[in-house]
């Protein structure tokens, strides 16, 4: 059956390149919605993504590009989002063809701001997307190690066991091991979440704490999260499992982390407005302190360091006098 | 009375510097006992080491400088050891001086190799040494960061509740925080089984794997850490505070690692032989892949990083392919 599937990829850039990558590997066909012209024009002319993981070469046989979102979609079992949440609904917008049993794969990290849902939540309860054809493809999997055919391992989550069985075995490779979950929301939380924890690496780095801190943060971080999606969705779950703790680590101890290299800017004493303009983009995790924080507003889970962040990004404070506290509450 | 309570370190590393350096924050004499005759002069004329963390002053009418390990014990009511554990056998060797009624604190991060014990176990079986008289100082804490005044938190761990609080009090300083356990036999064991997991770490970068496999490693890693302590001594513990995570992360991550220096050389295809003398000295993790290996044929518990580690570094078989094949037990 997984053979047959068929699969749209929507989105262009590094991580939508390296999922397109692994589906290449073992599918003929292969449907990629990107909105840049341009884009897929080079890629048609040269197989190089030129703007991410370009050093990547596609059989372009292998791929239907298209950049109009309904043809993608209108084509496929199966659709692998890999946009930044703050774009998802805008493209969603453009929809005329219908999610209505279509099967779909959020490949996203983060919150979609205009609904402050995670993406699963958001198809659910925008789309009325029944959540067992909801899945969630997460790592720990930076897209250039991917690009480098590095050894990764991905978990593929989703309700129905069967559809991550189908993605985790169209996604695998020598250089991919998957493995299958049915704890959608608590690998989808844990995506966005880590996202906060690698501002706060950030900022601790920017202010010049070391690497002694760094991992006394860190281990706070995936006890604070265990509590955190224990109060969401609790169910058996080890958060020391790569889908978890391996997601944590791999952003929270990457300088290429755009989360990380945010906080950093901050530390440094950038403003979040100017951090924002000189990364020209917008971290996921500065939505994500928002909704977590919002959300725990009514959990009540024990969250410093994602209150910490919270202060520094939305209630102006001052960065070094929030990390200063936020030391007495770590051990 | 922790403020009258007479200490001695024994050790002259960077370790041992680092930990007389807390002291003397908060006490007005400390006792300090090296080999090196010549270090214990130029500290005397210059007040500082010359040959670890050079960087760090001392009041040197604080210290009593001695190479007579017989010396510093007679003085002190609590002792903290942070010499290699290869040498520790052979400086209590020298004693005359009765141990019986002393305070033992091990700052070591390793296994004895004449007994294959932990330190703690090794005071207590060899020196008849009462556990309740025996702690463990735990990080994660680089010596480096100590120096520099980089916030640290450090673990004191004893049975008896008290004498930890004291040694927590006598460390603990603007940029050092202190927490108490009485977890000696879990923290002991997580500082000896996170320089395995370095060596690991150091082997899998040697051998070209990347970031995205490092976080994999280390999730397995503590996971495999929680079930082997587990087997050693049951007792109720979060495997992700800092002193387990916190001190495997530190040491797994850090490029300065001497154990992940070794099992990078090994990696590049340097024989076990030839790492050892290209690094001049031994990293403890190599001690500690024999003994954990060794005692773990005892506990039956699952740990495959442990016996690749083993398989690499007693079992002259190839890194590469070891690797190979415990990438498909890792997830």
């Amino acid at each position: 059956m997984s053979q047959n599937i068929k699969y749209a990829v929507i989105g262009g850039g590094s991580w939508a390149t390296a999922i397109t990558k692994m589906l290449c590997v073992n599918l003929s066909e292969v449907s990629w919605y990107m909105r840049n012209e341009s884009a897929i024009e080079h890629i048609k002319a040269h197989k190089h993504n030129p703007n991410y993981i370009s050093s990547v070469e596609f059989d372009i046989k292998k791929l239907k590009l298209t950049n109009d979102i309904n043809e993608a979609v209108a084509y496929a079992d199966y659709l692998i989002f890999a946009i930044p949440s703050a774009f998802l609904d805008a493209e969603l917008q453009k929809l005329t063809v219908s999610l209505k049993d279509k099967i779909i794969f959020s490949a996203i990290k983060g919150i979609v701001p205009e609904t402050s849902l995670i993406v699963g939540e958001h198809f659910h309860f925008q789309y009325d997307i029944p959540y067992y054809n909801i899945g969630v493809i997460t790592g720990p999997c930076h897209a250039e190690e991917v690009a480098l055919e590095r050894l990764s391992y991905l978990t593929i989550a989703c309700g129905d066991a069967e559809k991550a069985k189908n993605v985790a075995k169209n996604l695998a490779g020598n250089y991919i091991k998957t493995k299958i979950t049915d704890d959608i929301i608590g690998t989808e939380y844990a995506a966005m979440l880590k996202n906060i924890y690698a501002i706060a690496a950030g900022i601790a780095h920017g202010l010049g704490y070391g690497d002694n801190f760094q991992s006394v943060l860190m281990s706070n971080a995936i006890r604070e999260m265990k509590k955190f999606i224990r109060k969401v969705h609790k169910m058996k779950r080890n958060i020391n499992d790569s889908a978890y703790l391996g997601d944590l680590l791999v952003t929270g101890y990457s300088v290429f982390s755009r989360n990380r290299m945010f906080g950093n800017m901050i530390g440094k004493g950038y403003t979040v407005k100017s951090a924002m303009m000189e990364m020209s983009m917008v971290a996921e995790g500065y939505y994500a302190a928002k909704s977590a924080y919002k959300l725990n507003q009514g959990y009540g889970a024990k969250t410093p360091i994602i209150d910490a962040v919270h202060e520094v990004l939305y209630e102006g404070k001052n960065a070094r006098t929030v990390f200063k506290k936020l030391t007495e509450k770590l051990d």
